[in-house]
């Protein structure tokens, strides 16, 4: 991989100009699969990419190239961008450029803590596209490494919205909290099914902004991406925070786990052995 | 040109993780070059891409590129990628990459009207930086292209910033307006010139945002950029703007062409002759 290379004048290489999408995957399964592929085709929409194959092809394709790998922990990832042309700011008339990219990532273990910073949400307001156009993402998570943290949760102002590749929820009181699905943040696949873990097990879930007040006193943070399901946070800016509803946490947690398991068939022991030889 | 290749794994295709600069060029000389390779440093500074030559590094090898090919008119672009490192959004240990690209170019009659759009501005906060995401900017531009115009004009709500590759200004009871240069705006290296013409001629100019009503208000309104130095618009979203303050104008044109022609040795007769080649 290394050494492959792709036309200088792809617009995703001057422009940024594309989309993309990816999953985890275990034992030869791209878990919620469906839902990612659904994202990416309005990811494109929205950009005016006209992709070249339907939803099935897609999918047959990233599970085609799957199988050609050993049945590990991956992460599937795959971009469409609006083709190679001479750069001119204007549509190319060409067709959009595919890449797929499977690599290994060990999922992590949920029940394991995590530290965050918090960073101004500078970006751009369509934060519910997945496109390539990703700066202000990567200069916060470089900044959240140094500090030894796993992720930066942004803020308008007052308001938290979501981390650099990830979104973030509290529960407070009994009840959890997120962010609104709007063009402030990317419409989480993770975040869906959190959402539907709490429907299941009874815990109220509300949509609605809030502040960097209600994170630092909120019962617990909860951090939701495709490649590690919901984590919780002990600490943010260098403040402990959550920690105060232990319960309803592990309750979650089980339940999304329980799911991966399920719709994968992958086996918990397996799980367990990638993540102690990674540690 | 369209057979080259980059790295698949340069941090410009995945994550649009670059800067970038282009000046004009004539009869051999690349025209402000000075002020491009300056703003270029200082966008590569603000995004913490470590360059791996020194400005007059860079400039012997722009003209070194530019002496291989014929003395006509050109623009010259180069970009700096965070270098090639699989994909991570965490900064790679490497060295950063350089592109530098020469394409025919012929610099338009600064003279002829142009129609413009107006676009909401919805980029991120970091306009002041020359990137590679630039996706806001190619979506709005597509709208002016299929509404067969020139650019289209970038407004925060009711307050005009620029556009998507070009500064602009409005001339009001003799006085010249523009846009603060802050993190809302590029800083344009012909929006300096232009300034510079005004001081020159007399004509005083006020950096303080102005309104969509006081553009569509305006005696006339200019577009700068350094592949068509200033312009002005006659149309706006398809309703008459402009034409009161003709005398101004061409002043101001005639000294920011004049400046060309000097720096560059270029000939006024070849310039014509191109233009009516390309039209």
């Amino acid at each position: 991989m290394d050494e492959m290379t792709v036309p200088m004048n792809d617009r995703g290489a001057y422009f940024g100009d594309g989309v993309y999408d990816a999953a985890f995957s275990a034992n030869g399964v791209i878990f919620t699969l469906d839902e990612h592929v659904d994202r990416f085709f309005e990811s494109a929409r929205l950009m005016r990419i006209e992709l070249t194959f339907s939803k099935a092809e897609l999918q047959d394709t990233l599970n085609e190239m799957l199988s050609k790998v050993d049945k590990g922990e991956y992460l599937v990832y795959w971009q469409a961008t609006r083709g190679t042309a001479r750069r001119n700011h204007a549509f190319p008339p060409g067709p959009s450029n595919l890449w797929i990219m499977i690599k290994p990532m060990v999922l992590p273990d949920l029940y394991q803590k995590i530290k965050l910073i918090t960073a101004e949400d500078t970006r751009y307001l369509h934060c519910d596209i997945k496109t390539l156009n990703l700066i202000p993402n990567i200069m916060a998570l470089q900044r959240a490494v140094e500090a030894d943290c796993y992720e930066a949760v942004f803020h308008r102002g007052e308001t938290v919205t979501e981390c650099t590749r990830s979104n973030v929820h509290i529960i407070k009181n009994g009840t959890l909290l997120t962010h609104p699905a709007n063009n402030l943040i990317l419409k989480g696949v993770a975040r869906a099914h959190l959402l539907r873990a709490c429907g299941r097990l009874g815990i109220p879930a509300e949509e609605r902004p809030f502040t960097l007040s209600e994170l630092f006193d909120a019962d617990e943070v909860i951090i939701s991406n495709s490649a590690s399901f919901a984590r919780s946070a002990d600490i943010i800016d260098g403040k402990s925070v959550g920690g105060k509803a232990p319960e309803p946490l592990k309750k979650i947690q089980d339940v999304v786990m329980e799911e991966f398991f399920e719709e994968t068939g992958y086996d918990k022991h397996s799980l367990a052995t990638t993540q102690k030889s990674s540690a």
